[in-house]
């Protein structure tokens, strides 16, 4: 089997291996890539810890420390090149975020963070909330969504209204600034501690 | 039943319903903490995003940003009092830190942490790699247990050699700070985001 050099440098890159092992173990794992790696370190060849050090995208990390230090935050944002991701504009709406985090803490990303069981056992209270409140049974699964909309507007953060300004969510604060910077731009991931929580 | 006054007032703090609902939700439940928030929910009496805010350890929240705002670092240490977490040296202590994990980038925080499928893979992986290196199978498994150890050591926090002082691990590091503040010392959580990783 012929291996395209492309794949080949994606795995060295991966791995830190040689050219001749990186091609011998994609030509062995009939090209796949994560079967590679594995081949690769089975022969002792790669390690386990050996990161790809390559980012794909351009972006910063912001931090925010409340005063007192005890709660802190931590996000990361991505745009499409560096010029922007140093821009001191950039930076003043990343810090936005950040204070926003702080203030609001939510607890997931977007509402497709949500782990199944906890959607479930909010759906479950929301009914047994319904029908304690008399609701009839035919209309208590169109009050259970609007209720887990209210809780995702509670828990994520794209859904929150953003504290500076409560007319707009964090997802058109975002758009806006996709229109602002010309870029497209998206809140990667963030972390939020508090001491003891 | 009798609800004791302590356990009311955790509820309120945790819930912030009203003293008699709490009183009300305990005694339905038998004094179950976890089973009278949801009875306090399902009633509408409290709501999901209500956070208990009581912290009930003192520590700091530390950050790191490496030049070029592309590698953050943030984690929480805790100690017993708040005169020690606001100390210069302890600042510096946790700081130390900080840069320690910006540098060696550990995955998990204790070899606890490390997910079961993960250690299993590692463990299947290692057993490979030692029969193909012609090892007796006989004393294959303490070769397997030796190369988990050596992969603690290179993603797990505690494990590691500590950059700063590479003949102690941060364990040490961590058991030399309890000696010298006198109280006990911990890390509780840590994150580290590389922009596109």
């Amino acid at each position: 089997m012929s291996v395209d050099a492309k794949t080949v440098k994606t795995l060295r890159d991966k791995t830190g291996a040689g050219m001749m092992d990186c091609k011998k173990a994609l030509a062995e794992t009939g090209g796949d890539m994560e079967k590679a790696i594995l081949y690769l370190r089975e022969k002792g060849i790669a390690s386990a810890s050996k990161k790809s050090g390559r980012a794909t995208k351009e972006g910063r990390i912001t931090t925010y420390i409340h005063p007192g230090d005890k709660l802190g935050v931590m996000l990361e944002v991505n745009c499409e090149t560096d010029f922007v991701a140093k821009g001191e504009q950039f930076i003043e709406f990343t810090r936005d975020i950040a204070l926003h985090i702080a203030a609001a803490a939510p607890s997931y990303l977007s509402r497709d963070d949500i782990p199944g069981d906890v959607l479930e056992q909010e759906r479950s209270i929301y009914r047994t909330q319904a029908l304690n409140e008399g609701k009839p049974e035919n209309i208590v699964d169109k009050i259970v969504e609007g209720r887990i909309s209210k809780f995702a507007a509670e828990v994520c953060l794209l859904d929150q209204p953003f504290v500076k300004d409560d007319k707009i969510k964090i997802s058109d604060f975002i758009k806006n600034g996709i229109a602002t910077f010309g870029e497209n731009i998206s809140i990667a991931r963030f972390a939020r501690f508090k001491v003891g929580e």
